[in-house]
């Protein structure tokens, strides 16, 4: 686990570096939406998409030059749901990473804004001919990036989640409100890695099982934060999901365990046609599952 | 003028249409989400900048239901930022096209989350093969929406426009602030038009010139209705413009009618070198300035 640890590390770190130079301060009476978005972006986290999106790419000896604007693009799209759940419209949240939330730091406006330019940005960067020299690849990382990241994927659960704040969800419809929120995204971080690396139809196939279950698995182990992790490791609030249904409510804080572990142990198999280029993605569903922040 | 009057009123139609195929209502508990999305996006409005689109890529012969899609895209864009605008923490506006904003007739976080799924529903239908079938095209459409539509051209332009409220700006800022709120959607959509139809570079320039200054009139044009426009006829408030300074405050209203009229006159001598294809070119910027809503 020393090997993922550290390997996650230097993934955060070259991502820090990169995204400062993609998204550089700017003169002009702008210049307020591009301090926020760099605070929103720069403000640290797991990187837990950028890794993916290296890690599978690595699969296909993706130069890692491409693969880490894609990962930008990524993690800028999963800064502005975090920026955009944030404000007192949605969750109301005040602290996030241990620091103020965007528009707390900023106000309401300059929130709202700043997430929308995050978001537009990741679609500027997938399309420039410096992520890849194949117009076609930029064009389908666009098109797996919009679909998962809009309203039949990442908006669509969040629509989902904050409706469930006055309406009773079972589990199948969690689950599904899971794989649309965070799913979406894990998923389309591995798919871009497998769309640069230009893999088979049955490798394709392998990853999104691979990021199917680890997406649910690391969506259990929030929840499970949720109620047991520690305000200060985890830079947020806790006890946050109230009176929402989550996988802990409806199947118990034991079998949630249980379930997290089984889904973690499955999404490895799902590697199992790769060969040790793999080792990594392997690790990270365990290392998920028994993360504390 | 009555050309171009029927003319838009059969491209509002022909759009609205393309967009309902585009963004059908959906089950689940997602519904909502589509469902803000529709009724901000299909509540009718000018389609200016679908009109542009269509009209740029009809120079060069672009197949209709190409070119139809790419003013989807735009009209997706516009709208999500007419929603944006609208939200409390920004402009608070209650009334929008005659009807409630979006976040009347739903929630604010409906609004947040539908503004965000139309922004990311045009790259997708711009990254779509149905929309080009050459991915470089493709590619390309993205990447301009994406320059234009973020922090370095709309959205910045709204974060200028909020600051506004506590700051006087002078002619020169407000001319930027405009070119980057509203010049640069109105650039794309008539660039998106010169890069389907593979213009030359003396083209492009040539359209470029052409809608920085109708983009430059049709604000101008904007601020004078905000004076003195009929909010029956523009199915919004008006006067909304309060203390910040606008063309009008700054350059008085006498001037800037004669402003608008030498823009509008400038824009269609940019058009020389075109045919009669571009009759209907010519003939916008004069209807953009002299219109009542």
């Amino acid at each position: 686990m020393a090997v993922l640890t550290a390997e996650m590390a230097d993934v955060a770190s070259s991502i820090d570096k990169a995204l400062e130079a993609l998204l550089p301060p700017v003169d002009g009476y702008e210049a307020q939406v591009f301090e926020a978005m760099r605070y929103a972006v720069l403000a640290g986290g797991k990187r837990l998409r950028p890794f993916l999106v290296l890690a599978s790419a690595a699969l296909f000896d993706v130069p890692t030059a491409r693969a880490t604007r894609v990962a930008c693009a990524l993690e800028c799209v999963h800064t502005y749901s975090l920026v955009h759940d944030d404000l007192p419209c949605m969750d109301d949240d005040d602290l996030r990473r241990g620091m103020p939330t965007t528009h707390k730091k900023y106000d309401e406006a300059t929130a709202v804004l700043a997430g929308d330019a995050l978001l537009t940005l990741a679609f500027e960067i997938l399309a420039d001919e410096a992520t890849h020299h194949e117009p076609l690849v930029r064009s389908e990382l666009v098109l797996s990036l919009a679909h998962e990241a809009g309203a039949h994927g990442m908006v669509g659960g969040q629509m989902i989640d904050m409706l469930a704040e006055t309406m009773k969800l079972d589990i199948g419809a969690v689950t599904r409100l899971q794989q649309m929120k965070t799913g979406a995204l894990i998923r389309c971080s591995v798919e871009a890695g497998a769309i640069m690396g230009r893999a088979t139809k049955d490798q394709k196939h392998a990853l999104q099982n691979y990021a199917h279950d680890l997406g649910l698995a690391f969506q259990i182990a929030d929840d499970l934060l949720d109620i047991d992790g520690d305000p200060a490791e985890l830079g947020k609030a806790v006890g946050k999901d109230g009176d929402k249904e989550t996988f802990v409510t409806l199947l118990g804080e034991e079998r949630a365990r249980m379930q997290a572990t089984m889904l973690a142990e499955q999404a490895v198999i799902h590697l199992d046609s790769f060969d040790d280029k793999a080792e990594l993605l392997r690790l990270l569903p365990h290392f998920v599952i028994n993360r504390r922040s």
